[in-house]
C-alpha cells in the first residue's frame, strides 16, 4: 500500500519481544505458562520455549469451580516463566494458575501494558487490564518487554545496526510508540488516524510530558512521503517500525 | 459452636451491602450487570434489582472471539449499574461487557477489594484483582461498599441502634475488618487464626498504620469468652459482626 517492502524478520510484535527477552536473558527457562494468544505460544516455540495455557482446550474454560479445585491445581516444575499477553480467552482459572506459578517465583513478563484499544466508539479492555489483575494477586509488577521498554529499543537498534539519528519511530500512541522512540534517541512521528487526537496533544489540563512529545505530527501515515521529501535533512530516514497493531475501527 | 445465636438478618455479606447501597442511594436503578456469584444476583433481587451476567449460561463462557464480536455486543438500556464481586467464572467477555456499561456511565460498585484470600499455602486471586482489571479498562475506580467502607459501618450502626462504645468489631484482616471497626468508632479485636500473623503486627519495615491497629489481639475467636469476662468494662459488649468469610484452609 505504501510501497514499503517489509519482511517477516522486520516485524517486531510484543510477543516476539517476550520470547526474545526470555531466551536471551534467561536461557535456562525452557517452558512458560501463557496468558495470551496462539501467537505468543508460537513466538515462544520459535525461540525454543515450550508453553502451556493460552488458547489450548484445557485452559479455554474455567476449571476451578470450588476452593478445593484451586487447592488441587498441580504445578509443572519445568515452568520457569509466566508470559501475560492480550487474551480474548482470559478467565479466572488462567489467572489463578498464572498467579500460582508467580507465587512459586517464576519470571513475570508482560508483552505490553495498554489499558485498552479503541474500536470505533468503544474501548476494548487491553492487556494492561489482565496484567493488573495478575499483578494485584501477587503484589508485584511484571516486566513489560514490548513498547516502550528500554530493553526492546536498545535491542532493535543494536541488532539492526540502526543509527538513531537517521531513524524515525512512527506510531499512534504517545505513551507507547512515541515514548519508545524517544528512549532510543530516534526522531518520532505521531499519526492522528489512531488512538491520539489533536486535543490529546494540546490538553492544558494534562499536558503531554516531554518524554512522550513527538518530533512530528502527521495527519495520516501517507504524509510521510511529503515529510521525507521536504522536512527532514537528507539522507532520508530509516523507518524503524510502523505500529504493529491493526488500525482501529 | 460459640453459643451465639445469629439470625439471617444479622449477617451482612458484601453482596448485601452492594444491593442495599444501590437500592437506598440510587432507587431509580432497577437492573444491574453482575460480575460475581449467584449470591450477588440473589441479594440484588431481594432488593428489587434485576440482573444479568454472573453465573448465567450466556456469560459462563467467552463469547467474544474477534473484534467484530466485541463491536456487536448489544447493551441493555435498562441497566444502570455494574456490580463487581468475586467470580470464579470471571472471563474476558464479562470484563468487556461490564467495561462497556461503565463507558456508558453506569454506576460502578465493588463488593470488596481483597487482593487475595489464603487457602492453606496458596493465595487465590480475590475480587480486588477483578476490580483492578475493570478499573484499568475505564481509568476510574469503583465505589467499594463492603468492609471497610464508611457507608456500611455507618449504616450498620444506625440501622441496628448500636452504641459504638459498647460494640466490638472482630476480624482477621487489618485493612478490612479492623479498619472498618475503627471507622465506626468501635473497639476492635484481631484474631490470629486467619490472614494476619503476629509478625504482620510487629513488622518494623512496614508498621501497621494507626487506623488499622486493633484494640485487642486474640489468639483465637474462643478467647472472646475470657476477654468478655476480664478485660472489658461491664456491661458486656454487643457483638457487631464476626467475619463473614469461612476460615482459611
Amino acid at each position: 500500500k505504501f510501497g514499503i517492502q517489509v519482511g517477516l524478520d522486520e516485524l517486531f510484535p510484543a510477543s516476539y519481544a517476550a520470547a526474545l527477552y526470555i531466551s536471551t536473558k534467561y536461557p535456562a527457562i525452557k517452558k512458560a505458562f501463557v496468558i495470551g494468544s496462539q501467537g505468543v505460544m508460537d513466538e515462544l516455540a520459535a525461540h525454543g520455549i515450550d508453553s502451556v495455557g493460552g488458547p489450548t482446550p484445557e485452559y479455554s474454560q474455567n476449571f476451578i469451580h470450588t476452593e478445593a479445585d484451586f487447592s488441587a491445581v498441580e504445578l509443572d516444575k519445568e515452568i520457569g516463566a509466566v508470559v501475560c499477553g492480550w487474551d480474548l480467552g482470559f478467565n479466572f482459572s488462567k489467572l489463578a494458575t498464572a498467579s500460582l506459578y508467580l507465587q512459586k517465583g517464576c519470571l513475570f513478563v508482560g508483552t505490553n501494558g495498554d489499558a485498552y484499544d479503541r474500536l470505533s466508539d468503544r474501548n476494548i479492555p487491553g492487556n494492561g487490564c489482565l496484567l493488573k489483575a495478575l499483578e494485584t494477586s501477587i503484589g508485584k509488577e511484571a516486566e513489560v518487554v514490548g513498547k516502550p521498554s528500554q530493553w526492546l529499543i536498545d535491542h532493535l537498534i543494536q541488532s539492526n545496526n540502526l543509527d538513531p539519528k537517521r531513524t524515525i519511530m512512527i506510531g499512534d500512541r504517545l505513551d507507547t510508540d512515541i515514548a519508545f522512540g524517544k528512549k532510543g534517541g530516534t526522531a518520532t512521528a505521531l499519526v492522528l488516524t489512531g488512538c491520539t487526537s489533536p486535543s490529546d496533544l494540546h490538553n492544558q489540563a494534562s499536558p503531554v510530558p516531554e518524554e512522550m512529545m513527538p518530533t512530528y505530527v502527521l495527519p495520516s501515515l501517507g504524509s510521510i512521503y511529503s515529510m521525507a521529501r521536504t522536512e527532514l535533512p537528507p539522507p532520508p530516514p530509516t523507518f524503524l517500525a510502523v505500529d504493529d497493531e491493526a488500525p482501529p475501527g
